[in-house]
């Protein structure tokens, strides 16, 4: 399975936002909207052995399930409706325990470092940095999880605590490059087994 | 210089169309705009050598030119609500002279064909195919334009241009990937020098 956590530092974590201000008033939910796109869609179909875990302002946790989601549409709009339903589930979420609010989304509460935690048991953590290797010559992992930030770098906590936990710490290309864009690379890397396989 | 010409066949030519529905009544829009996105955003940057055409219903084409660009932001919304502000100007576009709306976005009257022609006059045209060769054994151009459909297929017309057209033709991955992924992908494969400078 391929899993991607991205944290979202901005994003609201209670229901009462509008999805015509998604740039603005939502804290750049349209960024983690992209990334859910990116991870999922494929030309007519969903990569289904995907979860995507959105960490909404290190306290909630909201996650997609490939095998099981139904009514997920590409545009950032439709996405961010679903998020802003998980967050009216957000009293479900008692401990860790996640509350599903539609068909393969659920919510958390649960911040960065326990998604993190969480995932990791299961998962080889791919970190994403400038300073990383070259991806090519990564072998690609069975199970990775690549950790990811918004619009904003990570916090210093948060990079503390993916320096601890990745297994491998990787670069995509030359460029630095916004977290979905991040995903959908990622994605082509482990589809063609590390560019050798098309 | 990296191009992109993306052929939407069922967006809107009259700038009446609401940014709350840009996948319903604006006849898939956001996928255009999702398009643009992959073209120009890098992390805090904008991609300043590339331009992006897209071809509304074969009948305008707007153009974002990288280098001139201003009031460019992530989400699609905004975006498309550039596209809107070009087709106000659409009676300005006479002939095949294009009409300057915002900075860096302008409208042409010219569909597919000719514009695709117009670009391939100093551009390598690039074909993704599922029968193409793997990109990763095709040497980058040094000024490639990538041709790319929307949600649908191109039209039977718009294949045949292209097959007359193409000096490439490759195949991005084992997967048919969105257009605003195959561009991502097309990027990092051209930033990366073919997956070998990192």
């Amino acid at each position: 399975m391929r899993q991607f956590i991205v944290s979202g530092h901005d994003v609201p974590t209670t229901p009462d936002f509008s999805l015509d201000d998604l740039a603005g008033g939502a804290g750049r939910l349209d960024v983690l909207c992209r990334c859910v796109n990116s991870a999922f869609f494929l030309s007519h179909a969903i990569r289904e052995d995907v979860k995507v875990h959105l960490v909404l302002a290190d306290e909630f946790t909201v996650t997609f399930d490939g095998s099981e989601i139904r009514r997920l549409n590409p545009d950032e709009r439709s996405t961010a409706a679903l998020v802003r339903t998980a967050l009216e589930h957000r009293e479900d979420a008692i401990g860790h325990m996640p509350a599903e609010s539609t068909p393969g989304v659920s919510i958390r509460r649960m911040g960065f470092e326990a998604t993190l935690e969480r995932v990791a048991e299961n998962a080889t953590v791919v970190e994403l940095h400038e300073d990383g290797d070259p991806v090519v010559d990564v072998e690609p992992p069975q199970n990775p999880v690549f950790v990811l930030s918004d619009h904003h770098d990570f916090t210093d906590r948060e990079a503390e605590l993916l320096a601890e936990t990745a297994d491998r710490r990787v670069r995509l290309g030359p460029e630095l490059l916004h977290a979905d864009h991040a995903i959908t690379v990622a994605h082509n890397y482990l589809d063609t087994q590390g560019f050798t396989t098309y």
